[in-house]
């Protein structure tokens, strides 16, 4: 009897641009945008990207096509989170520590129509669009560094354009808003499709978890490139709070400016952390007020977040993937953080939580039935998701895609163990996990007591062929610097007091650690390494 | 190429009691709501709001079915936001204070099944289903009155359901979640029916708006049944905040509960903030922390934000209607609100703002075409809406509903100018316009005015016909209590200092004004008694 169709009125394609123009209208004078070259208010913000949008409609670019972004933290980064969705596009954020190669391989994969490149990576993008095997067009944004290159000037694409108020041009929701490559293992990487429906509410997620409002300054250290920047991308703009921009991680500079800007928030991976505690390391630095500081990519080590603390940071751990358009789990607590013991509230931070309120479920289980594991902090199964922040699927990859979201489930890869308080605390990658002798053992439990020992500065621990058991753990240990030695004798005899004997590593690599550029261990590199090395004595050698 | 279509693990539809799962699964042992009779975890809220669901299903009640509640604020009323729409079955909560003929009107109008109501209004739900055309099942909550009416038991009824972990059953969000009657016209009141999907967007954008958190504790004086109490019935269980509930206004009471609880939020009416205002008077009251009031139902007077201000509040306008799903504008400004003069801040926080970051758009304009005033702070037009927050339609009246969803705008009925912020300020219901010699007078203004004359309590401005001018504005006063003598000629004197000569009202009229219980003015009454009576002589006394 009652008429429940969608009408005019009453039903608008959710999508997360949406927010630029509300905050146009509500703050068209408010600042929204800083970076090394300009500042913008969000009434000229949302104009450039009506721009952007109307530009790239009148060269036929429009619904289901890609434009790719190779820039670091900038005001034009942000225009193209907005711009291109904007007229139906998909923006292919890609990070701009890829080797050349990889950039072609994409290009072609996501048949890129456009890419838009800081003027710093031109000669790169020249490459890669060079040796694929479609047309890319190339936009060149300037920077410091840059010649004028008139014929690639974005500036000039966008004064093509016009504020086309009509724009978004979104009729279905579930159309595809974002592809992200993901990175990390050795494969081709494969690109996970977003769509506005899980952006908008991924976005609206972590507004709540991150508790932004208008008077929030937030601080760009977290690559925009990295999930659209964990969806603070759209979150910062939907209250109206200001966007402050780094195009690298200097921790001089971020601390700088957090201080001179009255910063409220950033997101951080603990290596980030890191470089800031050492920064600090003889200084006698502490907050003016306090920064809640979303840390994700890697749990943050009790240490770390002990020391950030002191210094007056809020450290809130959160857990995503690019499969579920970012953030999805945040340690949640049910009272003040504060009233705990600091080594108590640093322990249990370091554990990654509850779903987000816009993420339906989260569960640990076995993948194949859902059914989920008992709630004692110890039967491991798998995590996974379901809700409206799940991808649409990996592009042009329906196996991968159908094995993802086998069961109506997306399959996380990684492998959880579930708390009796209902918490989920990560063990480690389905493959990372070592198994010794029968017996399942975690890198992540043995990583965090060799991190709590105080000349260890960065550790990853991996599974090294072992005959009489199967695997054995192996640590590889970057130590501090200025550190004093360190062998591995005092390792064992320190894991010793902290862990079950079948725990201890038996063999410890001394060295620096392979990182991506967003503070991930890349524990692949070092599992080859331990491949390729048949005879691992000059590996075994202190520093 | 890409297949858009929903899948089991990227797409569950939009509820806003999805939130309350959420929080008992990241908060379960965290205090949920507080009222007179109990106090209650959210795993314990939750479990209560399973086996309602579930006990609704067993006896046949489910998707579509209608079930209407009478009561305060209490924990059961919660349940029933919960519980009820979790079968799929439509909640219409019934203002308290109706009288048992319109009750009844409503019962056979939305055709439903049950009604649940508190011990207190036991012999009106009695009457009421006995004056109903349908059979009405009737259960009765406890309170302290109450004998034991085991038939009619509410927490019997609870307990014959069991705690279904497959709730809520949603397969539509577009289907409706609340069946709201509109009150204050004289006509019989339309059923506004909401969706899922709107209630759970309008619930994050008020949870944005109020700034709420896991830290927040929420005062219930607003009645719940009111717009679902503006949302954060699920809103503040969305983020793990407390809800804590006063069955009345009471404001010696609710400045208790505020001192002893650490109350952080609350809405209420501008005629409750009058009422904590007369209480603090001769008393040397300051809050102990400030506490963010939202206040909407009718325009804060100046005055009574500055006296609010004083005492520690932050007041926050914001706009909304039943069809909206409640409230659908709120009073953002640019910068920190503490960095204004105190008169100027407050004459600012009368204005109603602009739409929450979940209304697509909210416009004032010529309602057939839709096209906008111009932003000079004097066009008027009506205020329209459009956006995921619209409701479905009136129940059984499509014509109405036709008329209020016009060319693909919601209809408002409201009068408002923007100003050259983009700001919207109300001006008048439609009807309570002013015209008087072709000029437009606003009602709200005059009423702006006198309420920041020291004497005036409440004030309400209506048209009266008048032969030489058509109609002229006539002001019903409210002089303070324990007030010294005020007339006619000072009010006059008053107005000439504030008032274009057109603009001041011919005729005063003193005495209580007509209030609903949310603490509108029902001008609607006034307007009957100019109309009623031919000679005015004996209204026009002073009091």
């Amino acid at each position: 009897m009652i008429n429940l169709k969608q009408k005019k009125a009453n039903f608008v394609p959710l999508t997360p641009v949406s927010f630029l123009r509300r905050s146009a209208i509500a703050f068209p004078r408010k600042l929204a945008v800083k970076d090394d070259s300009v500042s913008l208010t969000y009434s000229e913000l949302y104009e450039r990207c009506l721009r952007l949008s109307s530009a790239l409609s009148q060269v036929g670019i429009g619904n289901g096509d890609t434009v790719a972004a190779l820039m670091p933290n900038t005001h034009q980064m942000l225009e193209a989170h907005n711009g291109i969705p904007m007229c139906g596009a998909v923006l292919n954020a890609l990070n701009i520590r890829l080797e050349v190669s990889s950039i072609a391989y994409i290009l072609d994969h996501s048949r890129a129509k456009l890419l838009i490149a800081d003027a710093q990576f031109m000669s790169i993008a020249e490459e890669a669009i060079s040796l694929a095997n479609y047309d890319v067009r190339l936009l060149v944004t300037p920077s410091d560094s840059s010649a004028d290159h008139s014929q690639l000037s974005y500036e000039a694409f966008l004064a093509s354009g016009y504020p086309d108020p009509t724009a978004p041009k979104i009729e279905n929701e579930m159309s595809p808003i974002s592809l992200g490559y993901t990175s990390g293992t050795t494969g081709r990487p494969k690109g996970v499709l977003c769509h506005h429906r899980g952006a908008y509410l991924n976005t609206l997620g972590n507004v709540v978890a991150a508790n932004l409002n208008q008077h929030s300054r937030y601080l760009w250290t977290l690559p925009m490139f990295h999930c659209n920047g964990w969806s603070h991308t759209w979150g910062v703009s939907a209250v109206g709070g200001t966007h402050y921009c780094l195009p690298r991680i200097d921790p001089e500079r971020i601390m700088e400016t957090i201080v001179k800007e009255g910063i409220t928030h950033m997101c951080a991976a603990p290596v980030v952390m890191n470089m800031l505690l050492e920064w600090t390391e003889g200084k006698d630095f502490h907050l003016p007020s306090p920064v809640r500081i979303l840390t994700g990519g890697s749990a943050p080590p009790t240490k770390v977040i002990l020391a950030m603390e002191e210094l007056g940071f809020e450290v809130i751990q959160i857990f995503g993937q690019t499969e579920t358009t970012g953030p999805s789990l945040i340690r949640e607590w049910p009272e003040d953080w504060g009233t705990l013991e600091p080594e108590y509230r640093a322990k249990m931070k370091t554990r990654q939580g509850f779903q987000l309120i816009t993420m339906d479920e989260a569960i640990v289980g076995k993948p194949e039935t859902g059914e989920e594991v008992v709630r004692n902090g110890k039967e491991i199964g798998e995590l996974m998701f379901r809700g409206n922040t799940v991808m649409i699927g990996y592009l042009n990859n329906q196996e991968e895609t159908d094995k993802a979201m086998l069961n109506g489930w997306f399959h996380s890869g990684d492998l959880a163990v579930r708390h009796p308080d209902g918490s989920i605390e990560l063990k480690d990658r389905a493959k990372d996990i070592i198994i010794s002798g029968g017996e399942n053992i975690s890198c992540i439990e043995i990583e965090e007591v060799l991190y709590s020992h105080p000349l260890v500065r960065n550790v990853a621990v991996v599974a090294r062929a072992d005959e009489k058991w199967g695997e054995h753990p192996c640590a590889f240990i970057e130590i501090s610097r200025n550190a004093g030695k360190i062998n591995e004798k005092d390792l064992i005899e320190y894991c010793r007091q902290h862990l079950a004997g079948f725990k201890i590593p038996k063999s410890f690599i001394f060295g620096d650690l392979p990182m991506t550029e967003t503070g991930k261990i890349q524990k692949f590199q070092l599992r080859e390494r331990l491949q390729q090395e048949n005879n691992f004595g000059d590996l075994e050698k202190e520093i």
